[in-house]
């Protein structure tokens, strides 16, 4: 079947419904918010682990939504007589850091910090900001036994950090404690708390109508429970004002005060961050059921559409199946997601389409040790060149460095005998130069990430 | 079946075999690697892509030998009303860089140079140095109708700068070309020239007696036909000696002519890099019929039974499936291959558990905001930091520094009213500082890889 010299015989090249792939200027963009995200994760003492793509099925399975949306992996001629585990490619990468602690308890030190940024795998039907396969970038704090709220508050300030450092437009954190709502659930009598949540956790898609008509219908709520549940929902305030807007609903209990201390304690230790970056939000409930404490959601300035960008919150146990109990918090940052929407519409891009900084130009093939010296001493002081291929007339060199965005092309042969000469074919501008001393500007050494939409 | 609060519901924790997993001191090394690799591709001007993990299925198969290794994914719910591609996961780079230079022609600048770090998957028999899931680095060159031999001498100076580059015990570089080989085998008259390919690619492995032995069994060749391919893959030359070696042994072919010239021409280009390090080595194969002109092995010293670390060539055609041709030269690192057999014999360590280079002691709750102010300072200075998570005694915070490797703790209150001090934890000594000036020792800032056999 295959032609001899031919690596790949191509049946159909159409993309795959939702698994994007980007163009090299689009994935240089990408890269250099993925180095982003994880150079603030270590700043912040955050270890990197990674996990395989697949697991055991049986570890994924039983989380409810998501096990529709699994992929099951399997060797296309596995023999039955090697009976091999049925395995699955992992939807997100929380499940396989509570495999990770269980499996290497012993090896780790707690509090564990841990960074994962990899992709995961979601056999969802693909719309706008949902791919099959996508990036997420998570980080944790896993404690044994015990996890400090302060490490809440870190999470929050991280988030914060991370986010503001990345080329985003403004991101708004948002903040609420599930004890907090629970607490105020079953104070005014509501027995499936859970199944609230569920609900609630649809108010910025559907909108408070339809929520109420939910709540009413499918959760059984009585028309004072649903309004209570709404007007609970409505409170926001970027400090810890929420606590008294909590206590003039009426409603009380221990569970409640302990949600409110907890989340005034989180909004107080954040108040040095810039006013309106952090709220306390009450609408806050994030579907998944093992949240106990704090979740998070953020949302990005003109791009509320997209839902949370960065979203998590504060579990009591990470895994079950060791004598010990692992609590955690952490985040998952949808990188795939905010990279997809803002390369769709232009809101980012890469400064130019290659590492390159310089192209050493070619003469003539007597010339090209030369010019290969060059490029070695430039790439020893850290400057990306490449040398031109063959020894074609100058200005179809100088076309390929357009074309692809080099900003300078060495000339090996200057004016003057045995100078050499530099250009910046933006400006035109050709001077003397040696690989020794010269340097790029500095905007010009590496690959940039822009938002032109920023100036608008 | 899910229990509140808990995230993960394992049945099973046990490695999965093939599928390697570190822990962050080792992933710490994995990604100073990987690290390292992708900023020399880049220093030559290599543009980043990244494909999905999947693929069309119908792509990835009648490539031989891999068929049967291909991994098969299939959503777990799939509803036959949606019919989908069957998907498979990749089991190289190649063949994805064939579909998406194919897919993409239209938006690409040629030569289109790209590296490509990923992932790759192959259901072999989990073995030493083989693995299920693992990390290639390629760099490969694609011409749209030609493709310059010089781009055949830039792959191997990349490859040599690039293994130059990391933490690596040194590497030989040993280059072949197809059409002397193929040339060679006409000349003595041996018909199938693949078949024979294939059993001399196994000289490393298996030994000159078991190579004849299959050499007339298997492939049918007369005894001094034998001889003869075993006497020119004998042929190994720093330089290019080789040429007259070739010629010595009698057989003459404008084919032979043509693969004596280009492989001259390659290593004659490569005549300044240190000595021993790049040779003609007529004995290099490659099992895959696609190649068509130059093969690159390696091999790295005090390894070699791990066979070639990083491997490639010359082929005609990356595609088949449009009306242009895009023929094409590239190597393929295997990173989890090298990676795995030196952290598995403690041949590379990280120079700590955690990115983090300076603790910040936490002595009381009225502290923690000033901590997290020279926390903030030191990050923006890009010196990586925590602040510790409760007010216990220093003692234990200094423990815990000391346990995770972090090299310096920093003291709010030191013994002068008003001054701060920071301690180094290996040497003790500890000094007053300012979070605005203070920088650790440069070895001290980032984690580094060591090399602990190196010494000996």
């Amino acid at each position: 079947m295959a032609v001899p010299g031919t690596v790949g015989h191509m049946k159909r090249v159409e993309p795959l419904s939702g698994f994007p792939e980007w163009l090299p200027e689009q994935r240089l963009v990408e890269l250099a918010v993925l180095d982003a995200i994880r150079r603030q994760f270590e700043l912040h003492g955050f270890v990197p682990i990674e996990t395989p793509a697949v697991e055991r099925l049986d570890n994924l399975l039983h989380h409810g939504e998501t096990d529709k949306e699994l992929y099951v992996v399997r060797r296309l001629h596995a023999r039955s007589e090697e009976p091999e585990p049925a395995l699955g490619l992992h939807y997100d990468l929380t499940v396989p850091l509570a495999r990770y602690v269980l499996q290497h308890r012993g090896d780790l030190a707690f509090p564990f910090k841990r960074y994962q940024i990899q992709k995961s795998w979601r056999g969802e039907r693909p719309q706008d900001g949902r791919y099959r396969e996508f990036y997420q970038a998570d980080i944790d704090v896993v404690g044994d036994g015990t996890l400090s709220l302060a490490f809440d508050s870190e999470i929050a300030r991280i988030i914060h950090e991370v986010l503001a450092a990345l080329p985003l437009p403004p991101v708004r954190l948002a903040i609420n404690n599930r004890k907090l709502c629970e607490g105020f659930y079953q104070a005014i009598g509501i027995e499936d708390v859970q199944a609230v949540l569920r609900i609630v956790d649809k108010l910025d898609r559907v909108g408070e109508r339809e929520v109420r008509q939910a709540l009413l219908s499918e959760a059984g709520l009585s028309e004072p429970q649903a309004d209570g549940c709404l007007q609970l929902a409505r409170i926001h305030t970027p400090d810890t004002s929420f606590a008294q807007q909590v206590r003039d609903l009426g409603a009380e209990s221990d569970l409640i005060q302990e949600g409110i201390d907890e989340l005034a304690s989180v909004l107080s230790s954040l108040s040095d961050l810039p006013t309106g970056s952090v709220w306390a939000d009450l609408r806050v409930a994030r579907g998944l059921d093992y949240y106990t404490g704090t979740v998070y959601e953020t949302s990005m300035a003109g791009h509320e559409s997209l839902g949370s960008i960065c979203s998590g919150g504060r579990y009591d146990n990470l895994a079950t199946g060791a004598n010990r109990t692992f609590p955690g918090v952490g985040v998952s940052i949808g990188v795939s997601r905010v990279i997809g929407r803002l390369l769709g519409r232009g809101e980012l891009r890469a400064s130019r389409r290659t590492p390159t900084c310089v192209l050493v130009a070619l003469s003539s093939e007597q010339l090209r040790g030369q010019a290969q010296q060059v490029a070695k001493r430039l790439r020893e002081r850290g400057i990306p060149c490449e040398v031109f291929h063959e020894p074609v007339k100058f200005g179809n060199q100088i076309r390929y460095a357009a074309r692809t965005g080099i900003p300078y092309v060495w000339f090996l042969e200057g004016e003057q005998s045995g100078s050499q000469e530099v250009r910046d074919i933006r400006s035109g501008e050709q001077r003397p130069a040696d690989a020794a001393t010269w340097s790029p500007r500095d905007n010009d050494l590496v690959v940039r990430v822009e938002r032109p939409a920023a100036s608008a």
